[in-house]
């Protein structure tokens, strides 16, 4: 059997702790599917002294992250510290420098730095994986950078934020306000205290960054991306939605277009009998079209301990797997050289359905007006829908729904601005875009 | 860049085809993607002759596969002809024989002797690569073999056969026969002049056998293997079901017990809101259970030239972006001399929910007589529903829906012998095993 393979972690929060506790339960189950044992030889974490029912007493410890990716005696440094920044910046940096692999969960540094990451690890023949950075336990990295290899992607969209998906779902099945299920996803440690992050589409944003750049071979462009989280989605929307035949779930979605690509995240309605649209809860969802494999789909647990040091296993057993230096695989597909320019497709130029959510008046030819309005900008409607719960005019406001057959975005808001200027409207219009899986 | 990669290709069909194709119309991408081209140096087909829209010319012919296998300069040899005896085994042995890696989409082949030649492929340092054998091109190999390396599995299930699922899915959406599906199935390529290996279960017996050896590290034991097709399946039951918030799939389960590895194969009602209920015509679905990443489902395409060339592709594509000789990947997930003993469960011992469809006379006492029966077995009822037409006994058979909570096999089957003895019944029981997703 090969030498044992000594790896270093940084970071020993839920992740972490639920990795050293599986590395160390199945050591010899992985001794016997890698070809060779996987040791803890270092550590570093915030507080020491912390009980996480581990045994570390064989790993050196190290004051910091940095310290240890620069001196640590090790063949992988595994980064579970989480952000953008330092520690977690210099530290993997620091340990690609040296030539040593780095598996990492880290989806905020690879959105900024993805790319210059890349390229320090193909110039040190040192791999950079991250599978557990994106959906966690699905693997569709390995999908991205390894199945589909010859593969030309046209689009790739998912539910990538459990935390979204879980207020949705509860939202859906007991009619509750978003409000109250914000509440509840904390209370569950589904949400953070401060959950902007999750609800405006941030976390979600930075996951699809990566995505694109691995299906289109791009250079990775996390702060091109539209977005739009899911605080304004109410359950008369939902409640709409399904009269529709749809539900309302958070996507982020890239697609490869006339104009460049588009990367944009969210709230969209999926049709109802589509796969993706079942997918509840706290579970993560990501489809890819390519033109030779065709739809593939992947569902899955999208966060936790186990999940992501799951995760973050396959990458370290592909690593114990190999032999030292004796791997091509690009970080993000293809060698850094070789990624393609970025071209953003603006929101404008989005093609797709809409749902159409306007509040007016209850006043004769306001409905005429709407319709009209539509045709001047070219839009041709599926359906539009009048609840009218008065035989007469009357002092309530209506609510009109109408749903696009497949438009541009910038024909849709030059039709709103038109629909407001008649002064008809009460508050504000609601605007969901509509997304077809190709396959069902 | 390294020296191109030199592949023979065997079998020159719809897969060989569309592989060749690609292979030449990507070859830039993929030498960018690989860091080495991608070479075919070796051929062999039926019928040489045979124009395939594709350019051999610098490829060598060879008069069969052994040949080819035997004397080619090859790096890879892809075997694409299918069949579990000679010439594909021989060819195959011949090949790993020479150290030379070996990419199949031959799952009857692994079926038969897939721990044979995965010994030759480890004893020779050689590569034994097979994502195209199960589920087409769900990346359902890799996913066990390496993203799920130290998980314990518990169990894995799937639609593995899309002429099953194309003739149930439309046998239940147009209310048609099960002969009438099959015919249309016929008419359109997804089904053969003979299509009893699909239709009885066996494609997806042979599919199901690789999964559990690389989910459980057992020896294969397809021959070990509970089978039925769906020919049995009428539009009454795919109604029946409907009504009590259920579909019929095809699936093959692989499931971990007490007694043993439980394999087998059968209709099953799967919940109507669970997301693989939600897999329609010919697509495939693959879902695995494991104690550290939790459930994740895979869907797409099954079957066809392009969706199983892709998977191929990707296998060919890991061996060019690895150096020879440089990755211990045991073709079942641990080394051959490591498999774990394969324990049969016996059919009988399966626990589960059961639905049970019972023509019997309309006559006083019936109902009570069957759930007496049930109860003097120990099952307990979740439903049992009577549809009786008629206020009086009449001369016309009445349907009796009993829906089991979990219960033993033999206990179900003891019960359908009592039931029989009392001469009430109008021809055989429908008994359907119900399988419920571990999430939704």
């Amino acid at each position: 059997m090969a030498d044992a393979l000594k790896i270093g972690i940084a970071g020993l929060g839920t992740v972490g702790a639920s990795l050293v506790r599986i590395l160390q339960d199945r050591r010899e189950m992985l001794a016997t599917t890698c070809g060779r044992a996987i040791e803890i030889t270092a550590v570093t974490a915030r507080d020491r002294s912390k009980d996480r029912g581990v045994d570390l007493s064989n790993a050196t410890w190290f004051e910091d992250a940095v310290s240890l990716a620069a001196n640590a005696d090790i063949d992988v440094f595994i980064e579970l510290m989480g952000g953008s920044g330092d520690p977690a910046y210099a530290a993997v940096k620091t340990a690609l420098g040296r030539g040593i692999h780095v598996v990492t969960a880290n989806k905020a540094l690879l959105a900024a730095h993805g790319i210059e990451l890349a390229a320090i690890a193909e110039n040190k023949g040192a791999l950079l994986n991250y599978e557990a950075a994106v959906a966690g336990g699905i693997p569709v990295i390995k999908a991205l950078r390894e199945s589909m290899t010859g593969n030309t992607i046209s689009r790739v969209y998912g539910i990538m934020n459990g935390t979204c998906n879980y207020i949705l779902t509860k939202m859906e099945k007991e009619g509750l306000s978003f409000e109250a299920c914000l509440k509840e996803a904390q209370r569950l440690g589904y949400a953070e205290a401060d959950p902007a992050f999750d609800i405006e589409g941030n976390d979600t944003a930075h996951k699809l960054s990566i995505l694109t750049s691995l299906a289109f071979g791009t250079a990775i462009a996390a702060d091109d991306i539209y977005l739009e989280g899911i605080t304004n989605i109410s359950i008369d929307d939902i409640n709409a939605a399904a009269d529709l035949g749809y539900r309302i779930k958070l996507l982020g979605v890239a697609q490869r277009t006339e104009s460049g690509i588009e990367q944009r995240v969210h709230p969209t309605m999926v049709p109802y009998d589509s796969v993706i649209a079942q997918v509840d809860g706290v579970t993560n969802a990501v489809a890819i079209e390519s033109d030779i494999l065709g739809e593939l789909l992947m569902v899955g647990p999208g966060a936790g301990g186990n999940a992501t040091a799951s995760a973050v296993l396959g990458d370290v057993a592909d690593i114990a797997k190999s032999r030292p230096g004796a791997q091509h695989v690009p970080a993000f597909g293809r060698p850094t050289n070789a990624l393609l320019p970025y071209k953003r497709a603006q929101i404008q130029s989005h093609e797709g359905g809409y749902f159409i959510r306007l509040k007016v008046v209850d006043r004769t030819g306001v409905f005429a007006s709407i319709a009209s309005r539509m045709a001047e900008n070219g839009i041709s409607l599926e359906s539009i829908m009048q609840h009218s719960k008065h035989p007469k005019e009357s002092d309530e406001p209506q609510t009109i729904i109408l749903v696009t057959h497949a438009t541009a975005e910038h024909s849709v808001r030059d039709a709103i601005v038109a629909i407001k200027s008649e002064g008809y409207l009460v508050g504000e219009p609601q605007v969901i875009r509509i997304e077809r899986p190709k396959a069902a």
